[in-house]
């Protein structure tokens, strides 16, 4: 069945090409682009600083697009939401800026082995100037961390937790609310990585109640360039600003600066306005089609790709065996077969897929493999693809040479 | 006489607004927003990351954007460009980076008092974080540096001289090419900010020899969240990464990590490859345009805006009385009327000025004022958007209330 929702994507709509690479960046649909196009073409002034009618619609257009993204993870208020460029973004402000101000030697960061090197990097770097330790929190095979597990690995000297939401190579969902609040009882700020799991399901950080979350708009369905950083007031009020320049200051002197209040002290610089416009435009897209439909859809599609790949010669899915686990992100092995090579073989059959390190590579090394391949799920996709990746990923073995 | 170039700008084209903003955020071609779309439509996957047919189109076209801005600055390599989210990023990028590999306490970091806040207030922070300090270079009431002047503020203590191309309040171009020079004898690295000299005037960085230059697109008919840092490729191989995530490393392990060669070093994160390609389109516009006619067309008009102020009872033309030293930036004040006051009826007349501090507090405080109002102008701009301006700024002081 070909889905209908193909349409409203230009590039899938006029292109043969099978899609299967959203965990690394999302196809745009139509509506988007026209709202960037439309600020361009109507509001576009730079926001906060001209006292004219263009100015004050771009900063009202940009305001209301902090809203939408507030209302959208269920934050208490909209001063919460500091657009950045993307998740890395978020993730090194938070550890430049709450790393400079909380972490000193002997101070210890818990970060989870499952991360992108996005929320790892950054506190080995944070590590490094303050003299605090990076600790890490093991996952099993199957992509698990078990409560003994963390309460073993954290200690009252652990001042900062990095965990990401949902891993961009295993596709298991970890449980923020459960860690987040052994976190709290250990007086630990605890940072999530939204990118994979905002775009694909519905994200409440007051339930979670997580201290800073991050995520990119280009993973869903927005333009490249613009990204946010929840972060909890309190927080955000302490911390010293990352970036400096303009418009994140109430007054500037020769010896120093007076910052701005929250979001602004963190939003250095002309800020991407049409870019937070067309993130709006994308909330309000995934919310038109809905998150029971998006996860419904994900979930059946993920079931019937990994069934077919069970039944595939030298197939091994890494991670958990369970379908429900694995949210849109399938991670393979194929035996014999160098994971750069399924990805090129499959491309030929037009099918584009990830094959690499997926900016993991020490929960790689942890799971005992170097390189795999990647297929993952966006809403536009439908059993068709999932077919003709099946049908192109059993030939790959018998066209390398093997007999079977 | 109606510049036909209003056309190829649909908010100019399709609204009675005389925009006289550009300093701040320049309107946007259609064909730059065209060529955002494009990217989007025919070629978006993550650069770098797929080994896939879309994946290696979108590497193709992003690097293709990085060679043009290296032929549009004259810069030697397209190793050298680096692309950022705008140019308060790029001057923080060299604060934290350079500042933390080169400075230690007691070293000076030479300011020109005529700096955006953006090129000001990284290296008070970097000078906080090092125990260097900050030197101010000062100017003469018209906007200029003496050699003289500058021979003096510096030392063999400076490590970093910060200077404007053109400054964003007086619209003055200071002999970047000169102070450079004369840095490099004390062996000191020239951190210019181009921001205002990039979209009016051809530029050679190589030329002028300086270390690092920054500037927007989104003040040179680009979309807003695409910037560029211009370094020497000796600087910034030896220069830490500024932010860590995926595609900025060779190798990562629970330790630490090895750093990928330049530029990618400093590009973490997924790139704003359709901003990249929208910035070419841009630059590509204005050569198409030329240089020439740009300097022509907005030297003509600011001559003439400021023969027209001069005629106009109460006016003050901050910097120099010479229309040639103002490179279509103009920043006056007006008796008896607050420079907000004077942009908002102008805005009344759709008329959009800038109006405050202009991000250069120190800058205004040493020329003795605390808020001015600025017109500024793009290549769209026409006589008639100046004689719009001279009649309503004629009438403003009477509409206040004043005899004359």
């Amino acid at each position: 069945m070909r889905a209908d929702r193909k349409k409203d994507f230009p590039l899938l709509r006029d292109n043969s090409i099978v899609y299967l690479d959203t965990a690394a960046t999302s196809q745009k649909p139509e509506c988007v682009l026209k709202a960037e196009s439309e600020f361009y073409e109507k509001y576009n002034a730079n926001p906060f600083r001209g006292i004219h009618e263009l100015g004050e619609m771009a900063t009202e257009k940009y305001e209301e697009a902090r809203q939408t993204v507030q209302e959208f993870i269920h934050a208490k208020e909209p001063e919460e939401i500091v657009f950045v460029r993307n998740a890395t973004e978020a993730l090194n402000l938070v550890a430049y800026s709450l790393g400079s101000e909380i972490l000193k030697p002997g101070d210890e960061i818990l970060v989870s082995i499952m991360e992108h090197h996005s929320n790892l990097l950054p506190w080995q770097q944070a590590a490094k100037r303050t003299g605090a330790k990076v600790v890490y929190l093991e996952c099993t095979q199957d992509g698990h961390f078990t409560e003994e597990a963390f309460q073993k690995a954290i200690s009252d000297h652990t001042k900062i937790v990095a965990m990401t939401h949902v891993s961009n190579v295993l596709g298991c969902k970890n449980d923020l609310k459960t860690f987040a609040k052994i976190a709290h009882e250990h007086g630990a700020v605890f940072v999530a990585d939204g990118a994979q799991s905002v775009p694909h399901m519905s994200v409440d950080v007051q339930d979670l109640d997580v201290d800073f979350l991050s995520f990119s708009g280009h993973k869903m369905f927005a333009p490249m360039g613009i990204g946010v950083l929840y972060g909890k007031r309190a927080l955000l009020e302490k911390m010293p600003p990352f970036l400096c320049g303009g418009e994140m200051i109430d007054s500037v002197t020769r010896e120093g600066a007076v910052w701005a209040e929250v979001p602004h002290k963190f939003e250095a610089g002309t800020v991407n306005a049409a870019g937070a416009c067309a993130l709006a435009e994308a909330i309000r897209y995934i919310e038109k089609i809905g998150f029971d439909t998006v996860e419904e859809t994900e979930s059946r599609l993920t079931k019937l790709a990994m069934e077919g790949m069970k039944q595939i010669h030298g197939v091994h899915v890494v991670g958990s065996p369970k379908a429900e686990d694995h949210h849109g992100i399938i991670t393979f092995t194929l035996d014999g077969v160098h994971p750069h090579d399924v990805a090129s073989i499959l491309d030929a059959d037009h099918i584009a897929v990830r094959a690499g390190h997926h900016c993991a590579q020490p929960l790689l090394k942890h799971l005992g493999i170097s390189s795999a391949t990647r297929l993952s799920l966006g809403i536009y996709n439908d059993e068709e693809d999932i077919h003709a990746f099946l049908k192109s990923l059993a030939e790959i073995r018998r066209q390398m040479g093997y007999a079977e």
